[in-house]
This record gives C-alpha cells, sequence and structure tokens, in this order.
C-alpha cells in the first residue's frame, strides 16, 4: 500500500495539453482519453474487490494517523460565532469508508471545541466534492439518516446518525466548485497529489521528456520528472487560488496528500530504495505492460503513451505554493511515513505470496482500472493488464520481506483577512462594519484576530492582512 | 400523459406506518419494501426507452406551460441586495431534461431581474435534490461546465454553459433538507404529488379503507380516499414546515404539482370521466394486475396489497395546508389543465394502437417500475406486469379518440419575516440590526417590506410579520 493507490480521485481534468500544444505525436487513444477525462476518471465505484470502497484500508490509516494533527488545526481556528451554520467540504471525497468517517470527525471535533469554549454550536453542512465519475449514488445511498434535534425526520433515528446536512458537489477542485467566500472549513485527504492532466511532453517521442517505457517518473530521467514537477506546481496553485476564493477568512483548510521526504529528489518519488522497488507504480507495473507487448497484445506506443498522472511533493515545494498564493498561513506542515501495511499481513502474504498479488492488483484496480480501461479502449485488454500485474507482484518474493512505507504530507493553512474595499459601495462598509464587529467579539482566537481596513481609497483595493500586518484604520457607518 | 406520470421522486419515506401500528395484515413484500422505501424508490434512472429521463415530455409541457407564473413570482420576490450569492433549490429534482432546463430558467430570469433593477447580481447556488435512490449520477454528469466570469475553469466554456455552482442534496423533501433560514429560492416540480407513505388503513383487510382490487383511489371508497387525502394533508404540511425553517425571509417558494380542480370530490382525482377512465394507474392498471391473478401469476394478496403512493390535491387542500403552516404569504394559486399529448401525437396513435401501449407503458415504467419490482421482489415478474399494462392499453381503441388531460397546481407563496428574539443575545440584535437595514433598503420590493422587532422581551420570542402587521419597535444597537 504504497504512496499513491492510498489516492482519492482528481486526475487530469478539462482539455488536454496534446490538443492545445498541436502535437499529434502520441497514440490516439491517449488523445481520446485525456481530452475528457474529467468525465471518464475516479476511483472505482461500487464494492467489489476492485473497487475503492474495498481498497482504501491504507488511505484509512493515513487518515487516522493524521487524527491529532487536525484536532490542533480545529483548536486553532477561528470560532465562527456569528454564524448559524459552518460549511464544510471535502475535496476529492471519492467513496469508500473514509469519505463519510472523516467528516463525522471533523465534525465531532468542531461540536467540542464549540462545547469546550461555552459557545452556541452552528449547524454543519457538509458539501462531498470528486468528479463527476465518482460514484455519487454509493456515496449518497450510504449516508445514515440525519439526527439533529428539533428535525421532523421521518427516518429511523439509529447510533450512527449524522450531525450535519450533507451535499455532493462535482467538479474537479483544480476548479471553482462553491460561491465566493462561504465555505469555513476545507479539507482535502489523499487526493491533492493527483495532477489534472500529464504533461504533454512525456508522450512526445520529439521531447527530451518522452517517459518511454515507464508509466510513472520514479527513476526516470530529469526531463521527464520537470515536466511533472512543472504540472504538479501548477495544479497546486491553481487549488490553493480556487480555495482561497471560496474561503472566508479565518477557515481553515486541511489537506493530507502522498508526499516525499524533503531530502529526496523529485525523481526519488518514494522514501527509500527498497519503497520504490515496491510501489504498484514502478517495476511491476512496468513488467506488466512490457508482458503486453511482448505477447503482442498492445503495441510499444500504447505502452509508453500511458503515464500515471501522480506527484509526490516535497514540504518545500507546497510550501512554495503557499508562498505564492499568499491567501493562507501555514499553521503547522509535515511529513510523515507511514508503514505499508501491518506485520500480520505481511507474514500472511509471505506465506501466501499470491494473495500478496491479488490484493495489490485489487489496490490499483481501485485507483487506475477506469484510466487504463479508457487508454486501451477495452475492459477486457486491461483485465489482461492487471492479470499479468498480479503475477509480477507475487513473483517478487525478495520484496515480500521488506517493509516498505509510504509519505505524506500534512499540512494546514488559515484563510488570511482579505478584503476588496470601494467607499463607493455603501453595502460593502456596512458588511465589513459587522465584520469588524464580530472579529472584536472573536479577539481571542489564536488566528485571525488582525484586521485592515481601507476605504480611504476611491478605487476598490485589495489588501491581505497577514500576521504581520496592523490595523491601519477602522470607517464606520 | 396523464396526472401521476408526470411526477418526479418523493414517494414513501422512513418507517412505515405498517409497522408502527403493529398491522400485519398485508404480503411480506409489502411490508419489506413500504420500510424502507426511500432506499428503492424513484424515477427509474438511466436514458433507456423504460427511464425517466426518456419519459419526462409531459412534465417539460407542463412546466414550460407554467412559466409566465414563474417570472411573475421571480419578479415579485424581494431582492436580496446584501447576499453575495443566493441559494436556489429543486425538491424532487429527478434526472431528465426537465432537471437542468428548470433551474437554468430560473436563474436567467433571476438575472435579468437583478439586471433590470440595476443591482449587482449575485452569485448563485443550485442544489438538486431528491431521494437518495434517484440517479444523482447520470444528473451529475449531464452538468455542462461553468461559465461564470472570473472563474479559473479548465474546462471547455461553450454555449450550454451552468451560471451556478451545482450541488446533489439527497434526502426526502418531507424531512429538512438544508441548514436553517439559509433558502432564497425553493422549487418543487411535478414532484409534490407523491406521498410519503401508503396509509396503513388500505392495505389491512381488516379495515374499512382496504383498497380491494384497485392499484389506486379514483373512483375508490370513501374510507380509502379518506386514508390517503389525510395522508396527503400530513405530507403537505410537513413539506412546508421544513421549508419554513431552512428559508429565509422574502425567499420564494414556487411548486408545480399534479392537481384537481376544486369542483372535484376527492375520489374524483381527475377533471373529467374521460381522462379519469384514460389515466394509466385507472382501468388498464387494475385490469392487468388482474391479469396476473388470472394467469396465476400472483395471488389476489400480493396484488391488493399494491397501491400508488399519489394523490391529486385541490386549491383548497392546499390553501388550508400554507394557513396552517403560517410561515408563508400564497402570492398566487392556480388550476391548469394540461392536455395530456398533441393533436399529431394522438393521430399517429390512432393509425397505430399498438405503439400507443407501448408509450403509455414506457410512462409507467418511469414512474413506478423501482416500486413494482420491489413489491413483487422479482424484475422479471414486474416486465410481466408491464406487458399486461401495455396490452390492455392499445386494446382500449375507444379512449384513442378521447383528448384528455391532467390538472396541475401552480402555487407561489414568499416566506414572511420570523424572528426568535432575545435581547440578552447581543449578536441577535445585531443581525436584526443588519437585516433591518437591509429591508429599508429594499423597500420598494412589493413583498417582505414589513418588519416586526420586538427586544423587550426578556425571554425568546417569535414573532411573524404578515401583510396586516405592521412595525411596532426598533431597538438600535
Amino acid at each position: 500500500m504504497d504512496g499513491p493507490t492510498i489516492a482519492a480521485s482528481q486526475p487530469i481534468v478539462g482539455i488536454s495539453s496534446v490538443d492545445i500544444d498541436g502535437h499529434k505525436k502520441c497514440s490516439r487513444n491517449y488523445e481520446k482519453w485525456t481530452a475528457d477525462l474529467h468525465r471518464i476518471l475516479c476511483m472505482q465505484g461500487g464494492d467489489d474487490d476492485g473497487s475503492y470502497a474495498r481498497n482504501s484500508e491504507a488511505p484509512a490509516s493515513a487518515i487516522d494517523l493524521s487524527k491529532p494533527f487536525l484536532v490542533e488545526a480545529i483548536n486553532r481556528m477561528k470560532l465562527f460565532r456569528g454564524e448559524s451554520s459552518l460549511r464544510i467540504a471535502d475535496l476529492g471525497c471519492a467513496t469508500g469508508i473514509n469519505t463519510l468517517s472523516a467528516v463525522d470527525f471533523l465534525v465531532e471535533n468542531l461540536e467540542k471545541r464549540y462545547s469546550n469554549e461555552s459557545v452556541k454550536k452552528p449547524e454543519f453542512e457538509a458539501f462531498f466534492s470528486d468528479l463527476p465519475s465518482n460514484d455519487f449514488n454509493t456515496l449518497f445511498r450510504s449516508l445514515p439518516p440525519m439526527n439533529i434535534k428539533g428535525l421532523h425526520q421521518h427516518t429511523r433515528s439509529s447510533i450512527n446518525s449524522r450531525r450535519y446536512y450533507a451535499a455532493g458537489v462535482p467538479g474537479s477542485f483544480y476548479d471553482r466548485l462553491f460561491s465566493t467566500g462561504k465555505l469555513h472549513v476545507a479539507i482535502s485527504l489523499s487526493a491533492l497529489h493527483w495532477m489534472s492532466k500529464i504533461p504533454v511532453a512525456v508522450v512526445d517521442k520529439n521531447s527530451k521528456a518522452w517517459n518511454q517505457g515507464r508509466a510513472w517518473i520514479d527513476s526516470a530521467r530529469k526531463e521527464v520528472v520537470e515536466a511533472y514537477a512543472e504540472q504538479s506546481e501548477q495544479d497546486l496553485k491553481a487549488f490553493l487560488h480556487c480555495r482561497a476564493e471560496e474561503m472566508i477568512s479565518g477557515g481553515l483548510l486541511y489537506i493530507l496528500m502522498a508526499g516525499r521526504p524533503d531530502a529526496e529528489h523529485p525523481e526519488h518519488q518514494l522514501g527509500d530504495p527498497d519503497s520504490r522497488a515496491k510501489h504498484p507504480f514502478t517495476n511491476s507495473m512496468d513488467e506488466a505492460w512490457d508482458d503486453l507487448v511482448t505477447e503482442g497484445l498492445i503495441d510499444e506506443e500504447t505502452r509508453d503513451s500511458f503515464n500515471i498522472p501522480a506527484y509526490m511533493r516535497s514540504i518545500e515545494e507546497v510550501r512554495r505554493a503557499f508562498n505564492q498564493c499568499n491567501a493562507f498561513d501555514i499553521g503547522r506542515i509535515e511529513f510523515q511515513r507511514v508503514p505499508e501495511h501491518s506485520k500480520e499481513k505481511q507474514e500472511e502474504w509471505i506465506r501466501d505470496p499470491l494473495s500478496y498479488g491479488r490484493t495489490k492488483a485489487n489496490l490499483v484496480r481501485a485507483t487506475l482500472k477506469p484510466m487504463i480501461e479508457a487508454h486501451l479502449g477495452s475492459s477486457k485488454l486491461s483485465e489482461e493488464m492487471f492479470k499479468r500485474f498480479e503475477t509480477r507482484a507475487a513473483a517478487d518474493t525478495k520484496m515480500l520481506h521488506k517493509t516498505c512505507y509510504y509519505g505524506i504530507i500534512v499540512v494546514f493553512a488559515i484563510r488570511k483577512l482579505d478584503f476588496y474595499c470601494n467607499p463607493l459601495h455603501h453595502q460593502y462598509q456596512m458588511s465589513y462594519a459587522q465584520r469588524f464587529v464580530d472579529l472584536q467579539r472573536n479577539r481571542h482566537d489564536p488566528l485571525g484576530d488582525i484586521i485592515v481596513l481601507n476605504f480611504s481609497n476611491a478605487n476598490p483595493k485589495r489588501s491581505v492582512a497577514s500576521s504581520d500586518d496592523v490595523m491601519t484604520r477602522f470607517a464606520e457607518e
């Protein structure tokens, strides 16, 4: 259970750069599926052995490990005392055990915070967001009935009832998903290492960044890795820019994504040689594609044009994107190493390597099946690929004895104060006056207690207040 | 295309009264499927011949006919000048051509209103709500890309782009779906004539209200009809109560539902004898069930325990529920008669009665298939039922020459002002002060311009302001 297999679904959205830049060197299928990837890519739906719902224990364990971090974030965020309801978004929610439990945990701890500080609890609205290709039907049908005091519920109440209003939001988190300035909390768990698209150069035979014979970038040539790194940087910036617009000042952004240690160069996407070698996107994956070529089931071009759109960032890369966005104050950022599986599981697999192969293949199915099916244009052929992968993974018995790790980066940040002020528009001043009063009331909150207001400028002006800024002026009504 | 076939999906939610009241006289299947109906009932998903998406021309024509009514409602609602975004809910949205076009039309006309009155346009958030059994996946995948100025969209823009943020909300509209006081507009199109459950008495052999040998209530005995009417009344009250809590003062509630003329008693669910006889829930339906019994495919108990949970209200019944709720001012309410199909279609069917039978059977499939499958416990058996229905409908050539109608009730209402005031809570006064300023600013809006504020009472106090009330006092900060 290495890095990217823990991922939820936000890969490859919108117009493929292949179209934009006019490069037409790669296979026809590649052009077709990358152009409309937001329609086909997702974690595998349903709940059979190859579904994401059945293969998301690894993200669950990463999320569990990071829970103290989330609690710290909640305890440091601003309490929105004036608000009757808090809006929470889970970005890249997928469909599985993690989807609901993460939001349940979040709401539970927010409620505790309000309770501890003797502040009236607001209502909660949870927005589960993922690509339109995500299986929202299964997600919606797994929602327990609501249990909120005063509700006129016909439905049975149960221990597993939920304490928030739920909605699903279809779309890519690299675009705007919500109206301006209304989100109080946004979390993204095991999703942001999926890129919005595959860089065109890595599938261009004439480019130095052509990624021949590899499905991913670990240990790839410098140019390939750079193309990925650049796309990854653009994506994270787009993500932060959209969230900056959607989130209210003082709002909490909490991200958990697959990542690499700062010490590692990007061509080493995983933390150590063993973890790299054992990762399902590296050796076994490349061998499986080669098998298909050797057996004459696909040609080399088809193999070479398949690339996995995932990138493991370092803390430094994440920090850089936050700094450039300049709309958030990072509260804490950390790299953590998570064992790929339990000791018991490892011992079981050593006794039965075939079951190890099956498990690993199901993990890959859960995350890559829709993508590989689209690339090969055939579910039968894609199944052949997974079979080769299963055999290759099971045969690599030497690796079975190694305990490997995947890396995650966890970060939380607070949306800075940010005003577009125009003294000509009376209504803006009104709402700022209101916000100022709210702010004064909340002045003991650890973050978000400094405000810049500037009504002297006749043109709309954007002022961003960071911890270093001071309140300059306050124009009362 | 008679009344209930135009319906979207909100039937039968929660605990069946069969469980509550301890009556165990009806068939086992009945108990099973009614207990969990919110999990199985919906308009038929997908897009094949029997899907709701392919059989929703009738609701489309009803919605088209009522568009001037909706425009009037929009022009009479309060403009929310202080709000940066308007929240719109489509309750019982189903999945089909109507779902998106209704919200598109609504947003377009709201934008016009803001533009005409030179008020800055807000953003729009559209919430598509239906039971969790609705096919949200198909709905989400049919959403065109967003096209909002200033968005960082990767997706292609197109003529069919949408100008609102979209979300799906799974749940029954007879329960709370949204947080308190945040909805600006709620519409429900062709959905509210579906009841939350089947009254237990109509499937109880020992009850006077036992509805033997009939699938629906048209021309049924008085007790049967009364049981339906009572359930329908409870449902509408629950619906209005929930919306009253969710909607902001001045918000617009717009409902289009199947209904009957005021002059008709409830046992005459359709407006005239021909329309009643031709309705897909009456003669052909009962004959088809009888055929299954005669052929030995089901027993009488199975036939008798199936009831269609739809009720056509009169304007008087709708008014009564609004009056009892006392949270809305009705702007206008009307009954309209809509021809069941075009003259061309009728002539085509007279030439080819078999195609008429097929069309009619597909209409019934689109609305009742999940329910009938659950009742019979077999999709094969349910298909046999639809085949009998098709044959019976096609054979009734006499009716083919009659032009029939279905009835709809259209109503729009404005959420009254409604405050829970407590002078001990400073923050409440603040927000009322703010609202008062908003209100003064909007004082030329035709509705919602009268306010009651009472801060003199030390206990929380609820004051509802209707058009007859006056502003009594305003306690400034």
